[in-house]
């Protein structure tokens, strides 16, 4: 995982905050196949995810709301958000939010 | 470290991800003190942190752009600004962003 290459704002991020129930329960082929499936979206402009402590953070980069929705309604990623209320989760937060301005620095 | 208890949209979040150069230099001890201080200000709202495989994730919930504007001001803040400038980041990107709608899940 890297800081995502993001574009001038304004854009869009989804940020999803999550605590895990017990055991693997299939989890980590499903993540992985919604990574795959989100970078494959439309409007798709980048993901960063970090995980420490029982808390993982994911952060999803779109170019609009438009893409954001599309990508909430694939059919597969709909089994994958039921899956996630009924086993994957013990709490979760998902933020729709607009990205107003940004500060990228990279040492030379 | 949990999930942030935030009220009703619309409020603001600063997301921070950044990538380490080698060794401490300081850096625990000044984190250690930013979150104390972040905590303490006007507007706070909440904080979620995670990093693994060298990505650190932070996310800071705030009611306004203006207590955003006041704690970048903050002086010691802005001292360790510039330290994460000079000495403690290889990269990172610092967003401001709206949270316009969120869903937050707890099983019961």
């Amino acid at each position: 995982m890297s800081i995502a290459k993001t574009p001038q704002p304004p854009y869009y991020a989804v940020t999803f905050t999550s605590i895990r129930t017990e055991g693997d329960n299939g989890y980590d082929e499903m993540a992985n196949r919604m990574e795959e499936l989100s970078a494959n979206q439309a409007g798709f402009l980048g993901m960063e995810h970090a995980q420490s402590d029982g808390l993982s953070i994911t952060i999803c980069y779109w170019e609009s709301l438009e893409a954001i929705t599309d990508w909430k309604q694939n059919s597969e990623h709909q089994i994958a958000q039921a899956k996630g209320y009924e086993t994957f989760y013990q709490a979760f937060a998902t933020r729709i939010c607009k990205v107003e301005r940004d500060n990228i620095f990279e040492k030379k």
